[in-house]
């Protein structure tokens, strides 16, 4: 149904601001109850394709003009983050190891404290330039076998992904910060200017919560872009 | 419909991972057809509240269980930000000024080049501190009337929507920066660290662009969240 009604929107060719015909005309054109029009309504308006005005009735959404290319609610891995912006992405891995979450990881990931972990610390690097800094903890048993026995400068969601444990959704929150000092010193990577840091906790379709993340992207490199709506 | 199936999670005690009722369960439960239940379901995948998994079934979602308390998709004032943070709010009006659009400007608001435009500069106090550097630009008409007869520390939005000019909707990009030295150096902000740095543009319902705006948030106290999804 809100497919037919999106295709109407096509096919009259109706703009941002332009009224849309009412629930019992488009009832009446479809031949279907009012209340299956109205669900349909109400899913184009949350896609933010419509917009009801009180008393006025419905109209082509100005957010449907604004074209956002590669929203922030969207989840993309890093690599879907760089390639996406034309970068050609290389990795390098600087430390791997095993280890017993912290108090912030525990929390984060939902584990008993002292539960066993994996940490991955890498560089990505768009066109050889240093994009993003990554630093993920997974729970041990979301990837298991040794851990030498794996190629790490891959991409992370695709190796959980491989084990059952596709990341549908996260909780990222991003802040303006400095590289912690110890990283700019021992990889050489002071000077290059504030970084966007995404902290993110990342969830499969059941809830299990697989990745934490802090990833720090270069701020002169990478933004992210969001649609607004009161 | 949606708000019935919502009802019913609700009351089943349903969690992140359980499996919600058939689209055949739901209808006959609710003596509807199941077009109906389709589109009431999409409408909550679309909120994220049910999961479709391949082959499975729907899922109450992961999603439901994270927290945004003030997501970045919700369009807020920067008053709305820092009250929501618990700050107690004041301004101080670095500049007020009429003037003619600059190319970025006239394109952000899509105006004619040279259109007449006010511009705004304020600093945004949070318990004192200063938390937000705002630079904000306006179509002349949006703000009818002499500029000098207007307190322009209290809210823009509210000012804008009193003429008809409500902000429902505005496409941000977020990158991390430091404050232009100008800046720094003319109201005495060095040395502060990092800001985030949010540049977005405000839609009226009727798709009128009336707020071009580049505010930078301090980096060490705000930060933004958001929820992802594949």
């Amino acid at each position: 149904m809100h497919q037919q009604i999106s295709a109407l929107i096509a096919q009259l060719g109706l703009k941002p601001g332009d009224r849309l015909h009412t629930e019992s005309e488009l009832s009446e054109l479809f031949g279907v109850s009012r209340s299956t029009v109205r669900e349909a309504l109400r899913l184009l308006e949350q896609q933010g394709v419509v917009n009801a005005v009180q008393g006025q009735g419905r109209f082509i959404s100005a957010s449907g003009s604004l074209r956002v290319e590669r929203p922030m609610t969207k989840y993309e891995s890093i690599t879907e983050v760089l390639t996406g912006r034309g970068y050609a992405v290389t990795s390098a891995v600087l430390s791997i190891e095993e280890g017993t979450a912290t108090p912030e990881e525990a929390e984060a990931l939902e584990l008993e404290s002292d539960a066993p972990v994996i940490r991955l610390l890498r560089i990505r690097y768009g066109d050889d330039k240093p994009l993003v800094v990554s630093a993920n903890t997974m729970p041990r048993e979301t990837l298991p076998g040794p851990i030498d026995h794996r190629d790490w400068s891959g991409s992370l969601t695709a190796a959980l992904a491989a084990h059952g444990n596709r990341v549908t959704s996260a909780l990222a929150t991003i802040s303006a910060v400095e590289l912690p000092e110890e990283w700019q010193a021992r990889y050489s990577l002071g000077g290059l200017g504030p970084w966007l840091r995404v902290f993110e906790v990342g969830l499969t379709a059941t809830g299990r919560r697989v990745l934490y993340a802090l990833d720090y992207h270069l701020g002169s490199e990478i933004s992210f872009s969001v649609l607004r709506r009161s």
